[in-house]
């Protein structure tokens, strides 16, 4: 394959000639026949990237695959986009790995649940997109978490996300040596999200810290896993700190998301509802219907969102 | 929930008054008037569990939902347990995170990819067979993985396994601090499959230590992903430094595998068939039906494990 724009290799990192470029920072890239996007059951030889994905200007990634799937037929409809039988077949199908849907600008993923899983989806994504030769491309989580001090349903926007220790950092073990990475977000995004809530007057929407740990039980000091030994008051001193360290809530995929699209050029944020207040509890206890319409808050928010900016740029006329 | 004999508190943790029991190490649960197994969608009060799954002495659990699926039909048919229609229902069809799969003493769990993924899946397995008073219980992890100097398709059943820098052990992030288990596996369990891949003659398997990873490119020195700051040369020296050590095969679930079962009194084994050489290269990129007859063999090989146990405890006839 040969070298392009958005190519940049180590030493031409903080390059900028291409702005809006997907980039990849890998030399070995280019000297590759075909790149087998193996999770995705994609690959360079088998299906013509750029036709399938080169208009694509949102990506929109979380956990689930149901969830990624009615996300793709929420923004058709909103988009007006809906095709004839309402069908929006899986481009993934190949694989049970990840689901990937596409509707217009407008590209759904799911990622599984944690930090490995959400990894290995992004560097396939920054490669399709790379290879795809996308441009000005914003990536949404849209997720689920647990709140701090805030009424269960909130919606939570990142403003950055911190470890464990309440620090804005990703470690990254190369090689056997830990690499640590920033998980800075964009701040402009952020604030464009918030407004889109106060459009829309639905639900409550804060932007705050986002703590992302390596563990739902233990990592996330709950009671309920099936290890547990510390007390109730070791869980709560921990989360009062985290409280007042400005985390607002507790998920398992940001950290690296934020290093991963910082690093390949990505407009990022994380927009994620507040399923419990962690402070009163730990189980997932809500009546099935709640839960579910929590669940579509970041749905209904990053919607508004990708419609506000089509509508600004004169590409979608409502 | 009234406290039981497999509950053991901190001070407890080496007790053996009951032989066979799964423990769980929680003082909390007992005092629980339910316990919501969220990401299977299960609880105490909704479902009968002793019922449903008080009968279980083999879990198996692998990455993909789809191959757990087709494990269960498969050893469905070495058992002579085939249901009239062969349909098996997926005992979490209420959620998409997991998919469970039952066939008399045998339950099979799917668990996504990386330790987060999987350390979930496995909190709520064990308090699922804390709660059904199970006893006697073998656990197996049948996976893929890439494999260090070995033909591919070479099954390996991991005699230990270690972290990036080859050490045995799994760092676990508890209110911010790190709290380092073991990851020691069952030497009988491990030589006890051997001598079935032995048996059956249709294979080559080899125990050896498996090094787990929080990333599927970068972790794994691999040069395609989509960053990549080090050389081809790099990655040879680390991965014959991993060889060296004892390495045969990487993957990415094994290490809190290991140590969460240890923790909980299940008898475990990891069991992966390997992809691809990584001294050779990086990319899955053989044929599709080469690489499915790989990823039935770790399910033969189980497969031939659980019926010769049945056989040889009577519970069984051929």
């Amino acid at each position: 394959m040969a070298p392009r724009p958005g190519f940049s290799d180590k030493k031409n990192d903080t390059c900028c000639e291409s702005e809006g470029t997907v980039y990849v920072h890998n030399p070995h890239l280019d000297g590759m026949k075909e790149d087998i996007l193996y999770h995705f059951n994609l690959g360079t030889s088998t299906h013509d990237l750029p036709a399938m994905f080169g208009d694509v200007k949102f990506v929109c990634v979380g956990g689930s695959p149901w969830r990624m799937k009615s996300f793709i037929e929420y923004i058709a409809g909103e988009l007006g986009l809906e095709n004839a039988k309402s069908e929006y077949p899986n481009i993934c199908a190949g694989t049970d790995r990840y689901a990937m849907y596409k509707i217009g600008p407008v590209l759904s993923v799911s990622h599984g649940m944690g930090i490995p899983s959400i990894a290995i989806m992004l560097h396939e994504l920054i490669k399709l997109l790379y290879h795809a030769h996308c441009t000005d491309v914003t990536i949404l989580r849209i997720g689920t978490s647990g709140g701090l001090g805030l009424e269960p349903g909130t919606v939570v926007v990142t403003k950055q996300s911190v470890d464990a220790t309440f620090l804005p950092r990703f470690e990254q073990v190369i090689l056997g040596k830990t690499v640590v990475r920033s998980t800075d977000l964009d701040e402009g995004l952020a604030e464009e999200l918030l407004q889109c809530s106060k459009d829309l007057g639905q639900f409550n929407t804060v932007v705050g810290n986002t703590m992302c740990t390596l563990d739902f039980y233990e990592g996330q000091a709950r009671l309920d896993g099936a290890f547990c030994s510390y007390t109730e008051k070791d869980k709560q001193e921990y989360l009062t700190k985290a409280y007042e360290s400005g985390v607002r809530n507790i998920e398992m995929e940001s950290s690296v998301f934020a290093a991963m699209c910082k690093l390949s050029g990505l407009k990022a944020a994380v927009v994620c509802v507040t399923l419990l207040d962690r402070q009163k509890g730990d189980q997932l206890n809500s009546a099935h219907e709640v839960l579910h319409s929590y669940q579509q808050r970041p749905q209904i928010l990053v919607g508004h969102f990708i419609k506000k900016r089509l509508q600004t740029s004169g590409s979608y006329k409502s």
